[in-house]
């Protein structure tokens, strides 16, 4: 994430956003409320209800706001070397800031009530895809340029992408602190033997 | 899984076993209780309070009964070349019956309650450190007969189970019909790179 959800706002969306993302790391998603979230926004319940009518339109936009920051920092990946871009892409997505345990919890609980509520799998698919294609559109780039050999891009995305879901899972079943080391040493090994010339 | 859930059995704690199966599959868990379960028993809530005293309890047992299922369809495993061992071994882990999409779903349940409750962390660390040992055992049989490449044995393991853990959970919160196989082809392909001798 590219800002501290602690930082000084004035937007009240951003606001509830923050106060949201404080509420699921404290209480994970299945003790969430309302009423958590209105303690960590500072103001009631009303004033929350007043910009969402449910706790899942709530989370759907909490999904979205997540999702968008994410994008974020993918697009401060600068370099086009396809070699490298592919490189700092798997690092946004497997090396994640130490005190981002609490919040995979949360999305791991809101993953796992995906089948059971369409707006969440909607942003789950959404946030696949777009990410899938980033991975695509590099992998595509270094096929063009010679320094990947041409394989089926979209089978190399979903496989990176497979092992990039199940580092997030370990981290927090198995609480493994390797989880995701051992993901992006799995990603790179990958990587090296699938595409890269010899 | 071995047997079908729904073959007549006469123990009782089995009979509880498959009841639950069939609840979990049907409600999921965040909607199961044990009337419901109590429900496909065909028996009373008390018949099954006499066996276990809290929905806990229950899950906690059923989780091991899950993973002794699971146990037993590797024991089937018959063959000692590692190469075809190990091939076996990630088509038990990564080709399920389709049938077992409802479970996959309860599971990820369970899994995503593991930072909360000791009893089904401890379960699903147990679980993996098994098939750990298992596919280390494999591969350093194969490394000794010379067919597999000296590898880190542990970090193999770890990786192959990234990608399994990795399938599980975009099965289901994605419903990817690809997650599977796409991750059998994965392991494949890293089997095949890290592995194997030229």
């Amino acid at each position: 994430m590219a800002k501290s959800p602690t930082e000084p706002v004035s937007d009240p969306n951003e606001e509830i956003m923050r106060a949201t993302y404080r509420a699921l790391r404290e209480h994970g998603y299945a003790d969430l409320t309302i009423q958590r979230i209105a303690d960590e926004y500072g103001k009631s319940t009303a004033a929350i209800h007043y910009h969402y009518d449910t706790k899942e339109d709530l989370l759907a936009a909490f999904l979205d706001y997540v999702l968008d920051r994410f994008k974020d920092t993918v697009h401060e990946v600068e370099t086009t070397d396809p070699e490298r871009r592919l490189d700092k892409l798997l690092d946004k997505l497997l090396v994640e800031p130490e005190d981002h345990q609490d919040l995979l919890v949360a999305i791991l609980e809101m993953r796992s009530q995906a089948p059971y509520k369409d707006r969440f799998s909607d942003r789950f698919r959404q946030n696949d895809e777009y990410v899938r294609y980033l991975l695509r559109t590099v992998i595509d780039q270094g096929i063009q340029d010679g320094v990947f050999v041409d394989v089926d891009t979209e089978h190399v995305a979903r496989a990176l992408m497979t092992i990039v879901d199940g580092a997030r899972t370990r981290a927090v079943v198995l609480d493994e602190d390797c989880a995701l080391t051992t993901a992006r040493r799995t990603a790179d090994e990958y990587v090296t033997s699938v595409l890269l010339n010899d």
